[in-house]
Order: C-alpha cells, then sequence, then structure tokens
C-alpha cells in the first residue's frame, strides 16, 4: 500500500476533518522517514550493558520528538534502569484520559553476519525498510507521536487528553517498570492504555488482540544421596534423583497433555461457545503452523482445536532438564542431584502465585522415598490479561480498523505473554487496546528485521482516526 | 598383622615345604619392600596422555621384575595402546596352567592437594604405605612374582607352570584388551586365570568373590521440532522433547523399582534359596550402608535385600539427562532435543547386545506422537560373569584363605563389573579366580590411597600356598 492508497481509504471515512490531516501526513512524509530512519539509527540494546547510552540517547531522542510534536511536560523519568520517557496533552476537559505505551529499546543483533544490510544502517528496499527496531517497535512508535503532530497543527487541540508513557527496557522484561509505575501512578492515571507495540494479522487483514496468557515458572532440584555414587555398588538400592525427578515430571502430565498437577484447572474460565467461534473464525493454516515450527504431529490437551489451546487454555512446559553425566561415552554414575525448570502459561482467572503453589504441593505429594524435591519459584511471574471484547477502547479500534481495510478485524487470543497489560491494569485500573501495525513475516528478533512503509503510513492515519473516535464517546 | 604372624600363621599350614618358603621371604622382605616403593614411583597414569612414558617405563620395570623372578620369555607386547607383560615358566608337565592377571597402570591422583604425601613419594607411615597404586593394585601384583621366585629360588621348580598377563589400560578400561587377547590367545592359553586384583572382607575376614554384573548402556535421543520454539506461541500444541523423553524414562521402571522394559528379566537366573543363603550369609550393615551413601532410605525392586539387589539382580540407572535451558532464571522455550544416558547392570545369563535390543524396542514402542527417539548403544558393553561357587580353582582358593585366616570366606556376589573375566572365559575357556589383598577403606580411587604392609607380606604367602594347592590337583 502506498501513501496515495492510505489517502484513498481514509477519505473513505466519516470523520469530517480527516483530509486535513491526511494532507499533513502527505506533506510532511518525508521529514516522518527521515525521523523514524534517524531514531533507527540509535542501537538502543537493552539487553546489554555497553549499549545503555544508547538507551538514554534514545530517550532523549523520543522525548524531543514529543516536544516537537507540541506534546508538553516531557520529561525522561529515572527507574532505576533504563528510562522511561513521559509527556502530556491535557487539554480536554470532559474527554478520555489515553495513555500511549510504547519502548524505544530493540533486541541485540546476533548473528549479525546474517545480516543483508547492517542493522543499524537503515536500508530501505523496495517498499521495506530494514533494521533493527524497526518492525519492533520504533514505527509503531512513532505513529501516535505523528498522529498528535498532525492532530495539534491542523486543529490547535487533540480529541482526547494524552499521556505517553514510553520505556526503555521492555526487550529486557522490563525489571523496573511494575515498582516505578506503582509509584508514579497518578502521573499515568487514565481511562485507557493504547498500546503501539502490537500487529495485524496480515496486509489486508486487521486483527484485534483481546487476551495475552499468565507466567508462572518454577525450579525443581531433587536430592538423594551426598554425592555421585558407583552404580555398580549401589544401582538398584540407592535413590537415583533423575528417575525421582522423571516420576515426579511424569505425574504432571497425562500422555494425551492434560495438566494432572491438582488445581491447576480450578480457576481457568472456561471458552464459552461464543469465544470458541471467535477462535474458530480466525483462519489457522494448520500445515503452515506445522511447518513453521517443523514438526508433523500436533499435541495437546483433548477436546480444544490447537488454537483454543494456543490461546484460550493453560499449557505446562518443562524448559529444561539436567542431572548426572552429559559428557561423551558412559559414565556410570548414579546421579545424587536433577534439576528441571518449568513454566506455565495462564489464562483468566489463573493466578500465577497460586499455581505455584500447586505446582509445589504436587511435587511434594509426589516425591519419591529417599529424595528431597524443592520447588523455588522462578522471575517472571505475570497474570493473564483478557478485556472484555465490548470494551469501548475495543469497539474504537474496531471502527477504526474495519473502516481502514474495509473487513472486520478478527479477533485474537494470544498464547504469549505481555505483562505491562496487567499491570496498567491492576495498577492504574485501566484497560489496554493492542493497536500496532506489525505483520507476522517481519523478523522482529532475527537478522533482516524490517518494517513495511506503508503500514508506517496507514498506523499515523489510524492513530489520528482512533483518538478522534475515543473523543467521540 | 606383622611378619611374625605371618610366619606364625603360614607354619600352621600342612606343606612341608612352606618354612622354607617363609624363611626366604622372611629373608628378603626388605628388598621386597624397596621393590614395592620403586613400583609406586612410577607415575604409571594410564588416563592421561603426558604419562603414556610413564606407563611403558612401569611395563619395563614389571618385566624386568619377572626376569628377576625366574620367569622366562618375558617380553613386553604391543596391544596398540598401553603395553601387556608377557611371562611364563612352563616345565610342570601334567600339571594345570595358571595365567596371573594384575595390572601396573594406576588411576590419575585429583585432587592432588588433598594428598598428605606426594602421590608417586611413597610413604610408610605405622603399617601403612601411603601412594597412588598401593592398594589397586602394584601391591597385589608383586605378590604372585614374589611367590614365584620364592618358590623357584626355595625349590628350583614351580608346582604348576605358569603365564602371566599384565596390563597397563585397566583404569581406563583396557579398550585394546579383548582384540588384543583373541589374537593372541594360544600364546595365553591355560586352565584357570588368578586375578590379583581383588581384596577380602577386612583384616580377619576373608572373602571370596564369584560373580560380577555385566553392563550395557545406552544414550536416548529424542527430537521434536526444527529448533527451540517460543513456549507462548506453541506450548500445549506443539510436541515438548522432554516431556517425551521423560515419559519414556518413566515407563521403564515402576515407582517401587521393577525395571518394565519388555523381556528384560527372561535370561536372568533367579537367585536359588541356596544362593540367596550365601548372600545373606555375608553381614550386611544397612545403617552404615546407608551412611557411606548419605541416604536415609534405600529403594529397589521388591522381594530382595539390598545385598540381593546389589550382587544377583540386574539394575537400570539414568546416569544423565539434558535438554533445552539449563541457565539461571527463566527461559520460556519449548525444547526440540532431549538427552538421557542409560546403563544396566546385568546378572547371569543376560546378554548386552540383547539388553540394548530389548531397551531399543521398548524406547521405540513408547515414543510418543510427534517426535522421534533414537537409542545409541553406548561402549563398554560387558557380560556378567559367575564363576561355580564349586570350580577346584574356588576351593583351592578356600582352603588356603581358611588356613591363613582361621575363617571361612564369605562369598561374595560383586555389583560391579569386571569386563576382564567374561573376556578370559569367552577367549580362553578358563574361569577367574580373584585373589588379592586390598581392604574396603584403603581409598583406592582416592586421596590418600594406601595398602597395609601385613597385607603385602600376607599375600606373598598366600600365593606360595595357592601354587602349591592348584598344583596338588
Amino acid at each position: 500500500m502506498d501513501a496515495d492508497t492510505s489517502d484513498d481509504r481514509s477519505t473513505r471515512g466519516n470523520m469530517p476533518e480527516m483530509s486535513n490531516l491526511t494532507s499533513y501526513l502527505q506533506e510532511h512524509r518525508s521529514r516522518f522517514l527521515n525521523e523514524f530512519v534517524d531514531l533507527l539509527r540509535i542501537p538502543s540494546i537493552s539487553a546489554l550493558p555497553e549499549h545503555a547510552a544508547d538507551v538514554q540517547r534514545a530517550a532523549e531522542w523520543v522525548a524531543s520528538r514529543l516536544t516537537t510534536a507540541g506534546i508538553e511536560r516531557v520529561q525522561i523519568l529515572p527507574t532505576g534502569g533504563h528510562p522511561v520517557v513521559y509527556g502530556e496533552w491535557l487539554h480536554a476537559p470532559d474527554k478520555p484520559t489515553i495513555l500511549i505505551y510504547g519502548h524505544f529499546d530493540v533486541q541485540p543483533v546476533d548473528p549479525v553476519d546474517q545480516w543483508t544490510s547492517p542493522p543499524f544502517e537503515p536500508a530501505i528496499r523496495g517498499d521495506r525498510i530494514y533494521a533493527r527496531g524497526a518492525s519492533d517497535m520504533k514505527g509503531n512508535l512513532l505513529m501516535p507521536i505523528i498522529a498528535a503532530e498532525a492532530l495539534l497543527r491542523t486543529r490547535g487541540s487533540l480529541p482526547v487528553n494524552l499521556k505517553f508513557f514510553l520505556e526503555g527496557q521492555e526487550e529486557i522484561g522490563s525489571p523496573q517498570i511494575p515498582s516505578f509505575l506503582r509509584e508514579q501512578r497518578d502521573r499515568f492515571a487514565g481511562d485507557l492504555v493504547i498500546s503501539a507495540d502490537g500487529g495485524q494479522y496480515s496486509d489486508d487483514q486487521p486483527a484485534l488482540s483481546i487476551s495475552c496468557r499468565g507466567l508462572a515458572g518454577v525450579q525443581i532440584d531433587v536430592r538423594g544421596a551426598q554425592t555421585d555414587l558407583h552404580s555398580g555398588m549401589y544401582g538398584g538400592v540407592v535413590p537415583n534423583a533423575i528417575h525421582a525427578l522423571v516420576e515426579i515430571l511424569g505425574s504432571m502430565r497425562s500422555a494425551d497433555g492434560t495438566i494432572r498437577i491438582e488445581g491447576f484447572y480450578d480457576d481457568v474460565i472456561p471458552l464459552s461457545e461464543a469465544d470458541r467461534a471467535q477462535i474458530a473464525a480466525v483462519p489457522f493454516d494448520e500445515a503452515q503452523y506445522k511447518r513453521d515450527a517443523g514438526v508433523d504431529t500436533l499435541v495437546g490437551e483433548p477436546g480444544y482445536t490447537p488454537m483454543e489451546r494456543v490461546g484460550g487454555r493453560p499449557s505446562l512446559d518443562v524448559n529444561g532438564i539436567w542431572g548426572g553425566f552429559e559428557g561423551a561415552g558412559i559414565k556410570t554414575v548414579l546421579p545424587h542431584e536433577a534439576h528441571a525448570k518449568i513454566t506455565c502459561r495462564l489464562v483468566p482467572n489463573q493466578d500465577p502465585d497460586r499455581v505455584i503453589e500447586l505446582i509445589a504441593a504436587h511435587v511434594a505429594a509426589h516425591t519419591p522415598a529417599g529424595v528431597t524435591a524443592t520447588t523455588i519459584p522462578l522471575p517472571g511471574k505475570a497474570r493473564p490479561y483478557l478485556m472484555p471484547a465490548d470494551h469501548p477502547g475495543n469497539a474504537a479500534a474496531r471502527a477504526v480498523l474495519e473502516e481502514l481495510y474495509g473487513k472486520t478485524p478478527y479477533v485474537i487470543r494470544g498464547g504469549a505473554t505481555i505483562p505491562v497489560m496487567d499491570l496498567f491494569l491492576t495498577t492504574l485500573g485501566a484497560h489496554t487496546v493492542t493497536f500496532g501495525f506489525g505483520l507476522p513475516d517481519e523478523r522482529y528478533h532475527a537478522p533482516d528485521e524490517f518494517f513495511r512503509l506503508a503500514s508506517f503510513e496507514r498506523g499515523q492515519t489510524a492513530y489520528c482516526m482512533l483518538l478522534d473516535r475515543l473523543g467521540a464517546r
């Protein structure tokens, strides 16, 4: 899609003032693209300490860009880690206050030799701009800022009150964000969060994400004898820690994929017929999914389709296991320690702390004689998140997407975990609409990450429309 | 026990010529001890390539010592690895031919800082000589050589035909010995093997080992998806390789310790009431055994005592397991590979190749959908070994031990694996009597290994008596 098409589509809309906006966006198109390139040049890799100054530089760039857009009281706020950029425009009494969420940090670039062009030297090839952070999420980040600028310049005001929460540590799990947000909850208070960190189903099919799964993880440490022993002298008599761990782990799952931890499903809200219909309405190419995963068989809890399992049911995966001898050849050792890491993806209304308790109780109840097993919670706990499908924020986003694409958005239940959504809900009392324009093939987190220039422009228009819709409530 | 006691005890015997022998041993006592010290000074660590020349030097020392004793045709034979020392004395027509087995290589010495005196500077403290190889088995190795010398010098002949098979690679699993022995089977042909690589139950209680367990090992490699996957996108739908491995391993054993591999017990010769009585006759201090192992509970196959399990029943141990993420913290990966190493200790008449086939068939039958599992045999296969309790070699050894200790030896079924015994049986058609004088507390394979000087002298006398007994048949 090029800019003309975007223009064409936006003028189909009902907003009388959109044509001025479209003209503004069109007029400043080159500048916006140059700004996007400038931001992509900053190697703001949050995971690498040697790039901490670059993350700070990206924060300064974003703060400056907010000011240019007409956003007020812009500040770079310390968090104890990478900073948060704040800005606001609060001159719309009686209108809702919208908090825009995004992040300006990026993933590392290894393996760097697999990039066609250097990851921080943005290269435009066809309709695509290649750089680390292009799809995730510097393009998406700029859209609401550009939209605010366009609205302010063409009308002198915004249709809503606007706040920005732009962070620099998303790619490392936002370690300081929960406590930072709790401390600054008054500053960030609002009626609705819009997360620009998202995507659409395809180039011509919009999607609306309404949920993500929570996360609870533990490490299980099994200990038997004081040291590894000679299997000839003790084998068959002294408890083998690996055997015990296998027994414990084996007790957690049925062969058919049902999780057998006592009470695990108790708090799960069953999928309604409407939920299942919503999930089934999203095309699922099982053959392609298998090809992507490199498997020829799918497994899982009986009675559910694969996408119901991913989006609507909890899962339990052993992520790692180790114990005893891992070298080449043979070593007839009777191992005295064995370890496993487990994570569960959770769905509403499972609570990660409760799930960890249930796992610990299960481990205690299934530890065979002669060994001890300890269950240690892992960091990274997150509650599942589900937004009511009829929430006004969802309704507004759906209307904008329908208008832009001419199609009803698919309603997506995501399988992954985005802790910030639950954090906003529990800290600010506000739900989060995900509104971004990445596409699944854009190799985020991988070499040759790219973003579509058409998406960049479509998203600017979309944010103008969305803010107007939210202000029209 | 000092030399006087040994002298005292040996003269209690019925052999009319023992007093001359005893005098000879007594007279040359200092020289023999000096020779022991000389041999202990050679750091013949077979596992370390930088000590290969030392292993060769030990071979030369032993060859020279055999010649000094009056053994003929002494040769250092190449094996492709560390050498074998051969020697013979074959001038006793109508008498049996006895093959003496031993090894002159030793274990590594790490952690070397835990030695009270340097491992290759033999130190005599009290009745003990401390050095690597003192107990395992340079002292034991010298006994039959010294006995042959004493017999030849005092009588001019030996009561049996004698051959020596002294190797330099026992501590690394004797990799070249099977093919070497098969190629040289005529040279080593004999009626009975005496292995000097063994020990007694305690200072005042002899023991006769009649069996050792065999060994069969496999590695199981489970593979699912092409790469590790995101557990949020694929968890609960795409097969997890660790889950599959846990399921496979879990199917191999009952919670009570019974091995559930189809056919695994088919070839096992059940323990008879006599076998069980023999095992029960050996005192077993369960509390001490648990303390040694550092456990407070023993486990294992129902219906058997711990020592029946160790000596008379097969076992299966997972020696190592690994897959997925083993680092600190959390990584929500869905692992695509998982691996385990398994070894089984085997009892008569289990065949290691057959057991490996059974394991592979079990793995194939219990591999869950969506993954592949391969079962790869590990090196180190060995058949179980059992010597008839009434074998004339055993009878002779029992008689000598009874005479020396004034007690009937315990009959021991060993849990470990000594592949050379089955090798001699299948290659030469000869059984092996284990006749050595190490004691369990002598820290072989550990820092501060030592040997009792009393044992060194007792063993010299014992070998004179044993060869006489075997020649009297």
